[in-house]
């Protein structure tokens, strides 16, 4: 059973949460605590050996910690997501397969994309897709048939698998904390469009990928993960692309892993990662 | 303020622990917990907020924990070391000038080489260096008269940085758990002697560096640190053993900060490492 | 059009390629040259940018060259695959996908599993699956199934993506230098059953992955492409072997863009890549 | 003995080189040929077994190539530098080892720093140290003192090892490609002051370095080598200086490496590097 809590800290909070524990004679195989000095907050998961009875458990957390603390105890294992793509196959792909085996850590209620070229291959995984197209006069009109789209699932997350339009914020503020997008280059290196075409122009001798949760201000949004490969002069910038999907296929994979997973806590613009 | 707490599995342990700190009104800036469940082995490095009386902490950490317990409160924040060499410089010339810089965490009290080679950088920073030579018909005696040159120092820990000898069990058995060594390979591959000349001759794509501490078992005792970079079919085994000697420089350089700043916990031939 | 030479070592090889490319007007945009002195071999890959009448070149090549050259003027840029699996799925998956997108360089004839657990992912992709069940009292009947279904096929290489049966000399001499293997551990580190469980048991901090061409020695076939992930003590046995799923899909599937994009050349049990 | 060549590129330059090297008996073991289509430049590295006339090769080059063609034969193994630092000791300390020990690829002629806090480490290994104490109002002057005390050893480079004060465009302008740089980021990635606390700030997962040569544009110039090491959350921002020193270290000696063994053209703000 995984327990995770976020609060203002204070000194005996590890006191507390580990004396309820003990109490019902819970034992801690892993314990991760972090406190932000400049922010005084308190971050800590915690898995126990046992299952246990989460709404007392939680309950009495709650009387030990102070008010504003955020407790959850036995998070749901599978979490429900909608994926949203345009037309690159690389991330979805690689989460279809995940999820066919049953790895992915979630279920994928359905794919959206702005183009209908992913549609085949949800079809053959048995992956509701819905082509929504975008039409450039009407930002508004998309992302409300988007929402509509999106309402009938209630997922707990969106996943932007290489969606490449720009949100707006209020479509993300429809979402709070709970859009993930790849992004294909190390921000806060090459924010905005073509960063391949950049990191070429620049001939840097790395390229990466970061995945974030998605805010009002893009590509600027709590960052999850962030991994790089080595690069020469003999890449063209569509070389560079290319060597980029597998990238950004690996990080966006760790990073839904680290979220799925509840190791990650957001605050500040900034994530506490508990790997 | 450090502590590291290792000792046999058992519900309530951080009850325990958080509780005797809270107590004292110490607050818990950073905590580690790990629990070997085959083995049922419990480990925990805390930091908190303030300096208090060690000794008392240790007293009361005592009376609530298994009698097994190896607890240490605040342990000494400069460990003091003897080096041992042969001829190659990149691992001792890297901790000469941190140790010069103060940001080695360790104080070198002398090196011994068995040759005279690195007698001369040892004596531009003012570091003792002794040479003991070997002689292969009595090595019983090369190790008598290191052991007698150790012995003036007493140093908390012995760091081989490219001693090219074997040292017997009679010698490892003086200073369990104490002899750090660097291995020029990526352990388990290529352990004994020549490793960049067995990987060349193998064609390996990666090559490594492996830090470990020291038992009767030649190369295998307990890995603290690994690190690898990429070869190619381009290089010699000579080049590989150049490439090799900056890995080995990092990776015993980050394996001593590690076991210097107290993350290290020895146990089963295996190491737990908060890093 | 690439154009890629193996043969012994002479001074003007360059010279005597080059001008022939020269002669035709042919423009190299990229070359890449190795001499092995120990073996004094000579390997050359080159680039250039107009097509050109390959057989004609070829011929040319083969007039200024050593008897032994081997010369491939515009090799095929699909080969032709079949992949033998058992029950894992992770890198057939990633094949499905990269093949249904037509960025795997190769077309998947057929897959072959001595489970039939995969089955039906085959069947999603529409590539047909031939299941192949083993005897262990008849290795040699089990063999003789697999080639008889290979040779409907006629592939230029044979994939065993996570195969987990150990093939006779006899099936392997059926398919000289054509067969690769991925190899769950960072050889020669770990050789043999259950690697994750050894890396486990010996505490190493860092896991690997291994593809190569397979020989009749089980796992000392000529190396093409290893990386590496680190792990810390958190990881059990079966942890690792999760990670190391993720490091075994990247490893296989880079040491297969390389040889479909011929850029590796076999001799002497070792391979020069010219990435 | 080593031939660099940077030239327009046209049909039949490697046949055109080669066959001068041919006749000469000249027998190639490694070459390493580049074209940017984008810029149709031409760039070459090729290593010979023997030694030979270098004058007499580089005139024969010249008369086959295209008369922009930069020809460098038989280069100077061994270039000459000077130092310019502030206080940070870290890739000084490592030049010094090395330069020590020989193994630089370069002769260090003299240390300047605007402090004079690296005096007494230069002492230690005989290399002549010059303080130029910077005087905010007074750059030009500044700078004036820096270039005369420069003039004396007529460098082939001058390597900014954690030179902390920005140089002018005339100051730069006197050394053209002749200055090399560490800074303690992943260009583009926190250009400017404070990389470090820029970095704790946005919470990256990843922090770097980038050594390149120093244009007018700050922070600009041609890169050379770049490299990584990921963070987590529980660094501070003075967490992230200490671990990203290691990386400087790292990379400033991979990039002097690499441009002391004539591995690195320049063009375009951009480099070719055959490593």
């Amino acid at each position: 059973m995984i327990i995770v809590i976020q609060c203002i800290d204070r000194v005996g909070l590890v006191a507390a949460i580990s004396g309820v524990l003990a109490q019902q004679q819970l034992n801690i195989v892993s314990l991760r605590e972090h406190v932000d000095k400049t922010e005084n907050r308190f971050f800590l998961r915690v898995q126990v050996e046992q299952e246990a009875d989460a709404a007392g458990i939680a309950k009495s957390l709650q009387a030990v910690l102070p008010p504003d603390a955020a407790i959850v105890v036995d998070p749901l294992p599978q979490k429900k997501i909608v994926v949203m793509v345009t037309k690159e196959y690389h991330c979805l792909g690689d989460m279809l397969i995940r999820h066919y085996f049953k790895t992915l850590g979630a279920h994928i209620q359905a794919v959206i994309g702005n183009y209908d070229t992913l549609q085949d291959i949800c079809g053959r995984f048995d992956v509701p897709f819905h082509h929504v197209p975008h039409h450039e006069a009407l930002k508004a009109v998309f992302e409300e048939q988007i929402k509509d789209c999106i309402a009938q699932y209630a997922p707990d997350y969106i996943v932007l698998a290489k969606f490449m339009r720009i949100l707006s914020p209020a479509f993300v503020a429809a979402f709070p904390g709970r859009i993930i997008n790849i992004h294909h280059s190390f921000l806060p290196a090459f924010a905005g469009a073509n960063p391949y075409r950049q990191a070429f122009e620049r001939g840097v001798k790395l390229i990466g990928a970061t995945a974030h949760f998605v805010t009002n201000d893009l590509d600027e949004g709590p960052i999850i993960a962030q991994q790089i490969i080595p690069v020469t002069h003999s890449l063209t910038a569509s070389d560079m692309m290319r060597a980029g999907k597998e990238i950004e296929t690996a990080v966006l994979a760790k990073a839904l892993r680290l979220v799925f997973d509840d190791r990650v806590f957001v605050y500040n613009n900034k994530t506490v990662v508990f790997e």
